[in-house]
């Protein structure tokens, strides 16, 4: 018998295990020019939360009573294509079921063992590429500039901090507590990493580890700490809008300093991308990213949690920010 | 006897007329190297708001006690620097007295039977240039595009749609009143002109003049018109901070709806900027709008007060948004 993991309700801020429903479902029936597919590894990442809600956003919401969707790599078990075999890995985006058919056009072989399979998920897919076209195109940093991550011990955050100090600028991420920070600083070379749930002076603390002012701002976060970076932006500053966990839970519109005073005064850029903005480009961008990880300039980490019936659970604690780089969910 | 017009008192909130003081003062002496200057044509300028305030902003703020300055336009009475002669015609930063003496190389000489004088602070001058490279280098406006100004009326603004007109876009102006209305639709071309004042839905009325939502928009006011504006913007839109003059005389710090997430789901930009951003680019800027007010393209509208005296409660109008066009004060 095989399983699926619906959206059984759209949530009202925060998404609760009561807005998923596991369910029995058949097994699939494989057709020709598609694969049958066992899942293996799934991606859990923020902006699933804009789909579990009807509101317009850039992708389509997810439909009640159908399985989730998301980043999956996943094993052929059977192909009705010829490009495909038993065994080989795929990366796609797949259902939220222990095993489904799927297009094989929509497919991508991934190598195994040339990566691990959860970095097709990470820092060769989605969230290394977010990190690398964002902050190269958007923030366009330069040497000596002073570099500011929010959500930095996330998969997309501790690779922009590593892109940046590789192109010689001054790093600085804001995490939620001090493991995290000491992990980014020890591992991951970042030049200072504030902290912002135990700091009694989080402003104070950030134009402290800025002395020179804040060039380029990669936000994740967005909400109250993005309101005390933006004070301290420099003339000319960056600030590439990736992601704003911070809101995607929020049930009123959000409402927060008016940024376009500080944009003017600054002759600063803030502008918002989703990583297919830059599709034509993904190979240079997976390209780059595997030459820094051979030359030991860019490291990597994942959370990964164990068991099919983990995948709600693994969504919701994204909004606690309790894991540490790409989270992954393998079945 | 000269006389001057100096800040008495920083304003909190709107100006008013208390926060000036007109003095008698001496004659000034020219040096070797200086102009005699007597005062022909003074521009006021929203930006002006800003300095008279202390906070950090991109122009130093005017001091207490000391003459207002600003672009203005005044004749040669007496000069000790080769380049000039009597009865030339100069534009500078000058301050608001009646005659003052300025360093030669802060002077550009003006040619009056080219253009009439007060051109040189409008169309010509900083609120044409602002219009020339705001549009064209951050909004970018492709042809069949929409483009929404805020201010649609002002100096830079009926410059800003009749460039957005030239380039083939669909312009939507925003104004006060419908008198500016029916201006900016007979005489500069705009396809549509919003007046906010007397809207009964002015969100509606935006939709509606937007049916392909917002591609361009050139803000010069900022505040909750500005709002309504966001929420219609298209994917990859463009908005440009020119202005925020709906915010220069609050005294609490404005806060709004966060913009952030509408520009993530969009994948837009804001910029801030000021003119002197693109200093290095004058002359392509006054070339350009010189030719297209030669083939007639391009039109233009001032307002001009008479008096001296008149400079502050001309400068404090601004802020009822009464003006059309380019307002100056003729001495």
């Amino acid at each position: 018998m095989n399983k699926e993991i619906v959206l059984k309700s759209r949530p009202v801020g925060k998404p609760t295990s009561a807005n998923f429903e596991v369910k029995d479902i058949p097994d699939p029936i494989v057709q020709d020019g598609e694969l049958l597919l066992r899942a293996k590894i799934f991606s859990v990442d923020p902006y699933m939360r804009g789909r579990m809600s009807d509101a317009k956003s850039y992708v389509a919401p997810y439909e009640l009573n159908k399985a989730i969707a998301g980043g999956a790599i996943a094993e052929v078990i059977k192909s009705r294509d010829a490009r495909f075999v038993v065994g080989d890995h795929v990366l796609g985006m797949f259902p939220w079921q222990a095993s489904f058919t799927a297009n094989a056009s929509s497919c991508t072989k991934v190598d195994g063992s040339a990566a691990p399979l959860g970095y097709y998920l990470g820092i060769l897919g989605m969230p290394g590429l977010t990190a690398y076209f964002g902050l190269l195109d958007i923030g366009n940093p330069q040497k000596g500039e002073t570099v500011v991550v929010s959500g930095a011990a996330g998969a997309v955050g501790m690779v922009v901090g590593q892109i940046a100090k590789i192109k010689g600028c001054r790093v600085v991420g804001i995490v939620g507590d001090r493991v995290k920070a000491s992990y980014l600083k020890a591992e991951m070379g970042f030049d200072e990493v504030v902290c912002y749930k135990d700091s009694p002076n989080l402003s104070a603390e950030i134009a402290a580890a800025c002395p020179n002012g804040v060039d380029v701002y990669f936000d994740n976060v967005g909400g109250e700490i993005s309101d005390l970076v933006l004070e301290q932006i420099s003339k000319g500053a960056r600030i590439v809008i990736c992601g704003q966990i911070a809101l995607y839970n929020s049930v009123e519109k959000p409402t927060g300093p008016r940024v376009q005073v500080g944009l003017l005064k600054n002759s600063a850029l803030m502008k918002g991308f989703i990583v297919s903005d830059y599709s034509d480009r993904f190979p240079e961008g997976v390209s780059a990213l595997v030459q820094w990880i051979k030359e030991g300039k860019l490291s990597y980490a994942q959370t990964v949690e164990k068991g099919f019936e983990k995948l709600p659970e693994a969504l919701i604690s994204l909004f606690d920010g309790k894991n540490t780089g790409k989270l992954l969910v393998e079945v």
